[in-house]
């Protein structure tokens, strides 16, 4: 039986989100073609929106944020540059080393702490220049939201700061807004603005924004251009794309919806940190990490226990936890997921 | 306007093919869960049913028939081997290079002439031991039916052949069976029979069959598990895809009928060949190869001029074109669309 | 005891050469510096002495052929792109598949039959052009004298005419020449007019030329430039390589010698031709290929009787079988070698 | 002219060593063969002399010391997998990003502050098990002396401790040590101990030892048969490489006046310290590095002055400046540069 039938509250990941009736009617009744001839006019209205959306030149519709992001990295990049990214970013942490495996590229990370976003000095401090032992720095990837720290929202000027260091010494940026929306809406600002200052961008559908399946990826003509055909080299070339391109556009409309999440969020981790021993700091967007170590409760056994109480969750860390919430959530299964929680941790800690 | 829009009969591809009611009802109507997760149920139920028709152990759903056959080279080979493959092979011929760029396999080609299979001599000549100068043989690749020569439709004894040469010698077969069940069907075998010889298989869903999105890369269980493993490497880990793997099984149940699309290619290769100057040989399964050199007409020419009548097709060759019948097309449109190329031909040669 | 040992007449290779006294000396009074640094001038000057030789504007010494060749794909080449290439040359077929490991770059190949070297007509239907699906052929590989067919000596309008297909379609040519002086010396031309046609050339030192070590990658500076850089990346950035650098300057006064070698290979080519059921057609350089299917004897056992007679050999093929003659072996050394060869025949026909 | 005609005192490297005489008669009176056969005597002795200095089952010569340790990432690991290592090591830091593009490795950095070798914690946590998203840690490489650290010189049980954790992970570890025996002798332990509690180690017989070319990587016979093959592909294969083999030999037997080295770096060191500005730490080897930030002084300027002043040196960082002492270079030479220093010091500070 799939892990999901036994949730009844599902935090596992925003991913986890059911595509809504108004998104089965679009895929019931999308105009499709084959996208691969670019004949797909849902697919063809979905990048269009979606470039608008983030505010640049063009936008190509992939099967993952995986895929987007590494695309990102094999189209800015020359195989043996560095590629320079956080050191919990999740190009770096959770996509199967593919900068290596795919684009021959060696990362340099930077610890930038809580906040998540390298500060000035760290990306000069990390940018290589070329010269006889080594190829230089292709590209800095930064990352907003901000996931395993917890969906940090990381505001436009400092994103800002850190581009304009690389893009001085001609090294583009790529943003890894897998839930950039989730940013804007939490620091009250257009998308486009967090884009503002980076060459390219992912993000995702198919996360709180709802849609079935895909991503984005975006930046100038030439940049999608290129990407299209990385794309067909990794197999993301799909045909009649528009039967998840229809869906994933009404998913561009759940955008200021995002600050119910948000809200849910806050009420989830307000009630965690309440617990003896729980430390559950006021999330910025729409993730809550837990951290147990204090009622000496390891991540493992919290994750376990939860299930079986029907809540689901993510290990993080030895003792840190992830609960999101998401469109399929509401206030009053917060308010149950609290009482579940309370109830393992009381178990646990016992 | 994308192309499509233009075109009255469109024979470029069956992948051109639109989904069906039945299949918008079960895309909207759709169990889903995050695949990621293994949680959709209907991608579950596509890869059991999927991997029930071509007779394996276990089957992977993927975006395109390209991410199964690099996912394939990939898991059965290591870095520096060699892939032995027919020269015309698709994944030869039109995948980006894949085998050598994203798994570091050297390609060594058979020529296997017009009936497309190589023989045990070819490939025992073909197949390179591992020694102080090479790595050896990693994989056999065939193709059935062939795309290039034609929809050639392969039959069961002659794969058999050939792969057994390859798994004597401790080589594993990959079929790249994109079409594999427009052999069964021509051949009057079930695919699974077809698929039996070899270690892997692709087939796609939204070629003739009529899905909308996605292929199945098919093995034994341990090969499945390590292709999931590479497909989230290349990006092909999808959400949601319940959505697209609901109409992709109705297309499961478009196997028997592909014998009218047979039945259609051969009336149009009838209409061709009486051509004067053009040369339609009578095809094995849904794939029309009209050879127009006698008559002094560029394959670029004739696909412009054929375009302009509102027929689509696909240049092959200097002299060779190509038109692919499919479920959106029926023998009275075959009958327009030989008028139309008749037309054609006449003004070109003239 | 290593195999050398055992041989009186070692005709493996042109590789086996020991230096003479000449070269020696040079070692023991080499002035040198720190090659990586560019401080040695022993290398400074065999690298000015080869680009001479070869009528190039920069020359760049390397530890073995096989690096030069590589590097040459390495930086003529993008990874995806196709290097076209004759189906039994070094590169494709004794070198790990470095083309494919080290440069991501696809085989495509041309079976250029006993000659060796593709027509124009097998360029042009071998190259491709970038398209949707392919990213194009970014280097053709030509070799000469052509190891496998038996040290053929290319003549240069055959070099001439594939090459200038090829860069016609802005499409590099590397002329594998690890024995170009041997071509050279058979053809009654200076190896640079053999070498004008492309733009790179590989040679070898320690062949027939007799240095201890090393080989030479020659093209234009910005070429070269590039080349130095790759070496460092495989690991050939040597240090006071001054000390092979230097016999390897002596090496190159041994040019006209090789006439020699090519009248000892005829002689050699003569007397085994003229056992009953071999097969030994009168070699154009110092390679002389034995067959010996007439006579029932596979290669693999004539090398083995060989050995224990106190003939070095190679085994080429089913029955084939390679003698190659060099600075160290003379006319009454090849007419001993043809008795031992004649009794061991006899024995094995037997 | 050559960088090094310029400079009477050549501190910039011990890659500078000329060969002695007796190197020089070595080679003159090498017995040779071709290695690439196994053939060459010098070879085999020379490999079989330095497995046993290290305390390996065997070893194998290869060009420089870059190949030796990429030819040790790319046998321990499979593309993919992460190579644990010091942020300012030679593989991470010099050497092309060859991890990265020879092996598609990902590259995880350890900053183990100003001792360079990092402690079993944080081996500990840079440690990455296998798992859904990532293939898991495939090597541990430290390093030992530590160049861009000052040629620490790094106690057994520190590497015993680090590498033990990675071993009972199953995870391997590689020595760099180019510079073991500068380590071993400033210890004063044998260098197999150091040696000890790894799985492979690389040492430069071109640096401190003397020898004119090469380095050697020494494991286990399984690895070196590995290794031997791996060589072969980045084009490593030398033939009558006995000429270089044999003077390396003699290097051998420099070891223990590496210790005249070391005292000349303390002179040296304590010399610079005395500057007015100037911070040079008393060195544990053979390397001073020189911190001129106090005296205003940029390691460019200084470099360039010094440059003109005839003491070779190399910049490693904006205001630090390494200084190599080694066997071409005595005590009285140590003073003049001082003297020269000291002159060029006081113009750039005024």
């Amino acid at each position: 039986m799939p892990e999901a039938d036994e949730l009844d509250i599902d935090l596992r990941s925003d991913t986890v989100t059911t595509p809504s009736d108004a998104m089965r009617d679009a895929a019931a009744t999308a105009e499709v073609g084959d996208d691969v001839y670019r004949d797909d006019p849902s697919v063809n209205e979905l990048e269009r929106r979606a470039a608008e959306a983030v505010g640049t030149g063009a936008a190509l519709y992939v099967p993952s944020g995986t895929m987007a992001n590494q695309i990102a990295v094999h189209v800015h990049t020359d195989p043996g540059q560095e590629l320079l990214l956080e050191r919990e970013s999740h190009i770096y942490r959770w996509e199967l080393a593919g900068a290596a495996k795919l684009s021959g590229v060696q990362t340099r990370t930077i610890d930038a702490g809580e906040r998540c976003v390298p500060t000035p000095d760290a990306v000069r401090e990390g940018l290589v220049d070329e010269d006889l032992h080594r190829p230089g720095t292709g590209l800095l990837a930064v990352e907003n939201t901000h996931n395993y720290r917890g969906g940090v929202a990381v505001p436009v000027d400092r994103i800002a700061a850190a581009a304009s260091v690389a893009r001085e010494r001609d090294v583009p940026v790529h943003l890894d807004g897998a839930r950039v929306f989730n940013a804007a809406v939490a620091l009250g600002v257009d998308a486009s603005e967090l884009v503002d200052p980076v060459d390219s961008v992912t993000f995702c559908l198919s996360k709180g924004l709802g849609a079935p399946v895909g991503s984005i990826l975006a930046g100038d003509e030439a940049f999608v251009e290129d990407a299209r055909r990385v794309r067909k080299l990794f197999g993301g070339g799909m045909r009649q794309a528009g039967m998840i391109a229809a869906p994933a556009l009404r998913a561009l409309d759940n955008v200021d919806r995002l600050a119910d999440d948000h809200a849910n969020a806050e009420r989830l981790a307000t009630g965690l940190d309440a617990l003896d021993g729980v430390d559950a700091p006021a999330p910025d967007t729409n993730i809550v990490v837990a951290h147990t170590e204090d009622a000496g409760i390891p991540a493992e056994s919290l994750y376990a226990a939860c299930k079986d109480a029907g809540v689901g969750c993510v290990e993080f860390d030895e003792y840190a936890t992830r609960f999101t919430t998401h469109l399929d959530v509401d206030a009053d299964e917060v308010d149950d997921a609290i009482d579940r929680i309370a109830g393992v941790v009381d178990e646990l800690r016992a």
